[in-house]
């Protein structure tokens, strides 16, 4: 059977780019099933589609093949990438996008050869189905990364900008993801919020202190707390609201939590 | 051949929770097909995601799994549910969402025990992929729902408030769904249009009364008119416009159809 | 294994209706591969579906089935088509919106004949689920397109109004796309650019000739260029930002080369 591949871009579903690719890969990888992470990516942000395939990849089956395209630079020299991670593959343009796979332990990196893929000069505007597509569709046939190219040897890693900074009494955190619920989801994380994590502070700019919470529920209706969501992160919730719209905070917004 | 499985939830597509939950899917049931019916529904809006199973569930292959999450109570006493009807078997919370699988002949519900499905205790807010998902999956391999918890005895039932309530010469509904194309759909059927369906005056608040046709080209172009739509509800309608546009009108707006 | 089937509509993802369309497919070609082209046509806009079947078509795997919805004549007289031309096959309405297909060399047409799929007389409102997909299913399964209907003589073609017109100097253009990055997509081809295309002039109505070049990158930050997209049309695009908000211009706008 061939493996799976899940895909992720900033394309939008209005036009038909996710189609064409999807057509590419059923094409040079007959059978695979093909499942959507998102589309949504905001257009060219880089950091919020690298954050949305640190989100995901825990749950991808092994093995998997990741198709990621967030790539402001087509069509300049920026290194159009393979990456294996355990049995996680995927392709994608070398600008960060890719680092939490390259994050992983023996994470390996090549410099896609189009010549390898047996495709055509890719066209100067849409790698995603001219080369990352096919690339996808070797990996989801079981062919190895190592066959579509030569290593890669420094691979752009995102910087560790979203790590939370230390405080006397605690840690400074940012947040970094709106969800469509208005849930406002920092890069705190379990670690931050000290050994009883219900008797941490919780600060935010414009609102009272949310208390931590262990679910939504744990609160009356319409109002704040704090809680550690799906992915691992601290959250900013509403019981049966959105956090956005209470605090008027947003992406980059400073989230503070106090342990001492 | 694995069943497929087909998803509905109010997620939207901007997050990757959905992509998560078919990353968990496929880790579980390889190969099964998924499709999505919508992730559309207004958050939060149980009401509106029943409506939404309940009009998709006539077309749904037999078997099939559906996978259900409008979940405002998640993370509270709520009980998952798995629940049978006929060649239906579907995963989701005990609030009313899958009521129209209940309200079937034979229909049957059990609470889902995490233990039986092997699952980590799920994460507090998160059922979707941690419990359901999980639970479509082994639905999905042929697992028998009664094998994945205790009966549950009185899974909640949505109020019949939906119904029309009668009048002396006639019927008073309301419209439950404004679809993309700004159609008024109400909870009115062929029932309640009299032996004469053509015949039947429908009687809005804001416009005068359409005629009641059996095509929207049956009217001139702009012009309002009341048909039975595909999901055999009375809907009003509006030749290459949009009816709510045209009328003002919403959810929850009064239609009295008179047949006398 | 079965053929598998693209989609193309414009029901939008917040209603069930696609949902409805692939429970379909399913139920009668189970193991089908679906995947989606878009379903965010503007509503009942004909030529844009058009447009995106054809700019979709040459990505296709062969075989393909293609099942494409832009309908505003559902249940007038309008005949229901299945098209074929090579190894792509096609369901969908008689009113251009598969002119792509009909254009292709060889290319043949049926008028649907319900009987034969044994399918119920379709709904009056909703051909796409209860015609066009049992239509596609059958094709997906492999059986002979002339199987389904009798010959239809005239198919709908959409008017060539979209051709460039010539001029003294070079060719008069229109925008026919905006995507979703603010692309202005025109009608334009590299035929139409001479033989030194980065020699050619374009000439917008409001702003200053844009450089034709290569790739997005080719001129600085926040600039516009013109250059050949990825499905080889002419396109004004604004590197690193939005082209239809730079420029103000949209669909139906007029764009101007001289080769001369």
């Amino acid at each position: 059977m061939t493996t799976p591949v899940f895909l992720l871009t900033d394309f939008g579903l209005d036009d038909t780019y996710v189609g064409q690719m999807k057509a590419v890969l059923l094409a040079r990888a007959p059978g695979a099933a093909l499942a959507d992470l998102t589309h949504g990516i905001p257009a060219q942000d880089v950091v919020a589609g690298s954050w949305a395939v640190a989100e995901a990849l825990p749950w991808l089956p092994r093995p998997a093949v990741l198709l990621a395209v967030v790539d402001p630079g087509v069509g300049t020299t920026r290194t159009p990438l393979v990456v294996q991670a355990g049995a996680i593959t995927a392709a994608g343009p070398d600008n960060g996008l890719l680092s939490p796979i390259l994050h992983q332990d023996g994470a390996r990196a090549w410099a896609l050869d189009p010549l390898r893929l047996g495709v055509e000069p890719a066209s100067a505007t849409f790698h995603g189905r001219d080369l990352f597509a096919p690339a996808a569709a070797a990996l989801a046939r079981g062919e190895e990364p190592a066959s579509l190219g030569e290593p890669a040897l420094e691979p752009l890693l995102l910087p560790g900008a979203e790590q939370p900074g230390k405080l006397a009494d605690g840690w400074s955190g940012t947040v970094i993801h709106v969800d469509r619920f208005g849930n406002l989801i920092t890069n705190l994380r379990r670690e931050h919020l000290g050994d009883d994590p219900t008797g941490a502070r919780v600060v935010l700019p414009t609102a009272t202190d949310p208390p931590v919470v262990r679910t939504y529920a744990d609160v009356g209706a319409g109002e704040l707390c704090a809680l550690l969501g799906s992915g691992g992160w601290l959250e900013i919730a509403c019981n049966g609201g959105s956090a956005q719209e209470r605090t008027g905070l947003g992406v980059d917004s400073a989230v503070r939590v106090a342990t001492g």
